[in-house]
């Protein structure tokens, strides 16, 4: 016997992150009760995001153009690149301090036992873009884990490379979490008082 | 400045119940970063199941069809039919409890301050049912708050009108809570001990 349509439903909702079984249910039923209008949009905004969002050719960042808004601002500071694993990252900096320069995300970090070396990062996209020689200051925003630590070290030597200062966010971010997670305060001043990493 | 497509995702996944600011924003970017086969296929399924869902002619619950299947089986017992508020609640017996009577799905509760009356509950549909005769026992699982003891009790008095033995839940589901939440040997034990319920 093939699966209902509300099972199906129950089953695709299970995609989403900390979705499940019963968290699943609950919510193929609100919709279907109360939010006939807001499910057709939240499917056709699905559909349409999943279409058309891609990566900026420029940072990696997710982006519906080519080059996206942030890389293509004349007021940003292209003297100063913030390196961060994800695009959740990023956003998260950008509310949280009051950054003016450039990003680039990794998409990842290093992590050779999952077959994640520097191209799948697009480290050689980035070494292109340090050798034009406007970045100055490289800040590492990798997660403070064991790959995201290693990720930074690497980052740091890349940067040396190209005559650009490497640095890293203040202790502050509490070790083994997750950026994406850190309140605005606590990030706010890591940024803040972040430090030139050592050799 | 219109929002982004990535702006208008995150803030249609906050029609989902449970959902903020927070969480919307990290199942936008977790489906567009890792899930967009499985982020394809959640639009796919529920465009199509908010456009072919709609209510059993007979028990007022989700249904493909204009008769449900359990409400056509042969195989159920036409004798008990079982009352409840909504499809969760429905669901949640089904799968806690041996019973293999019949559902009439209420789709509310009563709340004459929100204008919701017998006709929103479609008591006139479920009074020609049992003046058909076949209803012995209802079973009446409303949920255990004010409003819906105050069904139950204007159920249990057209039921008795109808010759039909009215039974509630026993003791056990907590005071106050929701049918829905409860787990599954708290309800199961509840539906073993219903009650004849007094006049
Ligand atoms: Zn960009
Ligand atoms: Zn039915």
């Amino acid at each position: 016997m093939s699966a209902s349509l509300l099972e199906q439903l129950i089953d695709a909702f299970r995609v989403l992150p900390g979705v499940g079984q019963k968290s699943a249910q609950r919510m193929a039923y609100h919709v279907l009760e109360r939010e006939r209008e807001g499910g057709r949009r939240l499917a056709d905004t699905l559909a349409k995001a999943i279409e058309r969002i891609g990566h900026c050719r420029r940072c990696r960042d997710f982006s519906e153009t080519d080059i996206c808004a942030t890389c293509g601002s004349a007021s940003r500071d292209a003297h100063q690149l913030c390196l961060v694993e994800s695009p959740a990252d990023r956003l998260a900096i950008e509310q949280a301090t009051g950054y003016r320069g450039l990003y680039f995300v990794l998409q990842g970090r290093l992590s050779p036992l999952d077959g994640i070396g520097p191209r799948e990062l697009g480290l050689d996209t980035l070494a292109a873009r340090l050798a034009e020689g406007e970045v100055q200051e490289m800040i590492i925003a990798t997660n403070p884990t064991v790959e995201g630590e290693a990720t930074a070290h690497y980052l740091a030597q890349l940067a040396r490379q190209h005559k650009v200062r490497p640095s890293r966010l203040a202790h502050g971010v509490p070790l083994g979490g997750e950026l994406e997670y850190v309140d605005r305060g606590t990030l706010s001043h890591a940024f803040g008082s972040r430090s030139e990493m050592p050799d």
